[in-house]
Formats: C-alpha cells, sequence, structure tokens
C-alpha cells in the first residue's frame, strides 16, 4: 500500500478501506509507516485484526504511526521506497505525490503489480480500481488468486 | 539478534536458545532472515510461538530462512546491516564473523546496546554473557527492564 | 543526466550532445554509470574534456562503461536512483523508461530542477527542451546561471 | 582513506600525509567526504593535485569538506560506508573510532585489503603500517603493485 503522507479526509477514508480489506483476507500490510494514507491503511488493518510493517525513511522506529506494528528504521530516506517495493508481493496506489509515483515507477521496473486507486497511472501502464474492495480484489487476481 | 550465515552445530543450538528466550517473553525477533545463527534464533523463537523479522541483504523475500514471518527485502547487500541495527531496541551477537563485527560496530556508533555470546567484543567494549538466557537478561536489563 | 541503459541510436546521439554541452561548459557529469544514454552522455563529456561520474547500482566499479571517470559501486540497486538525485545539482532526462521516471519522481520530491528531453513530464511538471543545447541551457538558467 | 571525522592535531598531520602520498602517486582518494582523518587526506591529496571523492552520509552536497572535488551525497546515513568499501581498490584506516571499524570488518566480509596505521586490527587480521608513506606503499604492494 502506497500513497501520500498527508491526504483529504475522503482519501483517508478509501485507504482506511483498503487497509481493512487486506486484513481481513489474512493479508500483511507493507507501507511507509507514517501518516496520511500510511496511518489510514494501517488503521483499517489493525481495526479488523490484520498484521501491519512501517518501513520508515528515519533511523527512528518511534516515527511510526500508532497502527504499525512491525516498524522497519532504515535511516535511509527517499531510498526505503525502494525496499518498500521490493517487500511487497504486489502494491495499491491511494492517491499520493512525488514519492508515491517514484515507488510505482520502481514497481515497474522489477515487475511488480500495482493496482491505482485514484493515484498515477503512468503511460496508462496501470490497472485503475474504482473503489478499496475492487483494488485489492484485482491485485489478489494479479497474484494469482492468493 | 545478529551472527553469521553459517556456524558450528554447538554455535547453532546456543542462538536458538537465544531466540527461544526471546520469544518465550514476548519480544519481536529481529535478524538479518539468512542462515546459521539467524536460521537458528528465528527457530528457536517460533518453537514458543514468538514473532520473526528478517531484513534481507537481496530483493528477494524467498531468501529468508523459514522460520521468518516477516521477510524484509532491502535489495541493498552490507548495507542492510545498518537497518537491522536501526529497527532493534538491543543487539544480541552469538559468535559471528566480519559482517557481524559490522554490525557491532555500527551499534557501537549509533548507541544501541550489544550484549556479546561468543561474539567479538571490540576493545573489551561489550557487556559478555556466558550462556543465552544470560545474554537476553543482560541486554534486557540494559533497555531498562522491559 | 538520467535515461534508460539502453536505447536507439537517435537517442544515443541526443545523450552524447547533452554530455558534450555539459563538459564544454565545465560542469560534472553525474549519471548511473551504464550503458545506453548513459554511456552516450558520458562519452560525449569526455570527447571534450569533461569529468565523468557513473554511480552504479552495483558494488562493482568494472560495471562502469569506459566514460566514466569516477564509478561509484553502491551495491545498492535501484536505491542509487536517490543518490544520483541528491548528488546532482539538476537533472537531465533524455527518453527513458521506468527506472528514469522513478529518478524524476524523486527529483520532484527534493525539490531538485529537472528538464525532460523526449522523456516523461508527468502531470505536465516538468519543462520539456527540444534538443541537447537548450535542454542544457535551460537546466543552467533554473539553477541561477551557473 | 577511512577515518573519524574528528581527530587529534598528530593523527591529522599522519592522513594529510596519507593524503598526500595518494595524490602524489596520481590515485584518486576516496573517503567519507567530512572532517577530521576525512578532511586532512582530502587537503593532503589536493596540496599535491590529487583527486578527491567524498561518500557523504548526508543529502546534501554542501556537507563535504572543501578539500572534495567530487562529492556524493548519498542521504544514506551510515549505510554509505557500505559504499566507501565497494568504491575503493583497498583502505588504510587511520585511527578511528566505531564507524571506521564498522568499515573495517564490511572490506574484510567483501574481500578489499586493508592497511591499518594506529587503527583497529580486529583479531590481528590487518597489515599494520608505522607511517604514511609505508601504509600506500604496503597497500599497493597488495593491490599488485599498481
Amino acid at each position: 500500500m502506497i500513497g501520500a503522507g498527508s491526504c483529504s479526509p475522503e482519501i483517508y477514508e478509501l485507504a482506511r478501506e483498503v487497509g481493512r480489506e487486506i486484513g481481513r483476507r489474512g493479508h500483511v500490510l507493507v507501507c511507509g509507516g507514517l501518516g496520511g494514507v500510511m496511518e489510514a491503511a494501517c488503521r483499517g488493518a489493525k481495526e479488523v485484526g490484520g498484521l501491519t510493517v512501517g518501513i520508515l525513511p528515519s533511523g527512528r522506529v518511534q516515527d511510526a504511526n500508532p497502527w504499525v506494528d512491525i516498524a522497519i528504521a532504515t535511516g535511509m530516506g527517499e531510498a526505503r521506497n525502494v525496499i518498500i517495493v521490493h517487500t511487497s508481493e504486489g502494491l495499491i496506489a491511494v492517491s499520493g505525490g512525488w514519492g508515491t509515483l517514484s515507488e510505482i515507477a520502481i514497481a515497474l521496473k522489477v515487475g511488480k503489480p500495482v493496482v491505482s486507486l485514484r493515484s498515477f497511472s503512468p503511460d496508462g501502464s496501470l490497472i485503475e480500481a474504482k473503489e478499496p474492495q475492487e483494488a485489492v480484489r484485482v491485485l489478489l487476481e494479479l497474484l494469482g488468486g492468493r
């Protein structure tokens, strides 16, 4: 799950519902561990008993949002985006800024599937979903029905 | 928990017991996710129902040993040692090679406590433990009795 | 200078001319150190006596193309893209693939100017140049006439 | 060339002479780009017309000392130590602290030769030199007489 560190209430609720759906299906939610879309997704996953991983830019686990179970403190700034991509089986981008676009680009480079929910779709290359549950369902189909 | 990717059966059992003790006390075991001491510690932690995190040098989660619950695929080679240090509250070094020494040195640089169990103690700077349960107990004392 | 590791002869010549123009003006050329656009730019810079830096994904300086003067072996894969952005005062993107897009996104995130020469311009956010000398001139103007 | 970011005047002069000797012999000096031993070595190399590379922990080239020609801004903190090792053909450690020890350990791990000048020699594994010119000469011999 990728997206910006600050977002509108509407996007926050979308991301939270993506988190809930990932948690409900028993998958581990991996994200950047900070606020905005990342916080919303972790919060949603925890509401349904899911497990959340936050891969932080800083070297301090304390910088994770309160709904991160496992905080990975990289100390590598934006380079942590690459670790998020390698660690995830697939990605759902919710809205997002330039950091999110960098993650989408890296995912496309290394061949990980990405579903876009009101996010970028550079050169029309991503599958776009209209709502959270569809985003999760489509990604899982791309990953072989897991 | 840090240590080499291959080790003697005796060291393997020591590391496994460290893992068991960390798991029994309800702490998350963080390690480099590969074989040897890392595998032994994860295996021990899982035997008692613990949670294990493996921070891998490669960009492939499949490279983690079978007892890793959460595999973080960094794709950063030896630089992942720095992430292990930042992510851990404290470290226990079991035996180990040059990679282990680099982790000890980084931990000393950033001020994380390290307990040595038959490992290095550069300039006599580490507290040395004689057996696994002592290593865990001493580290937790250094961390304030958690 | 950013762009893909393989490219058409036409793009190769464009990148080579960008390299020549950077070298002629006495600036250091920083790139990813591999083939394609990166090789072309280094080659152009060396043809006019410039200095070239290649920041490589691998941990082996031998992987640099023959026109790299200073090879930086990161051993960090795609995460080296972030180092290219931090190290450069500004960027010129020539054509390029997903790796290039990730660099553009990181540059926009950290506020470095980027000029696009037949490359991406996500959300129309980049200044687009029509030919190599214009790309260099426009970038230097953005950097304050250096 | 590796060593601590602050040092005594005596160590500063030793490191400066190492820098001069590397520069005199026409080799590129690679270091961490900050103060202390790193600054002294760069300064020495520049006094005899050498070329210097500083691989910085921060993402800001402005953090390099004034005698760095090529500043590489990694934004990766202590993980930049790994890049210094990969980029160097061999290392000379002058005095130094825990960061220096981490670099020595990584060099031993990846098989790069290291000469110690009043620095660590973990498990007696490094060749120790008594003075700067000897350190450079011994390292070049280890590298095959280059």
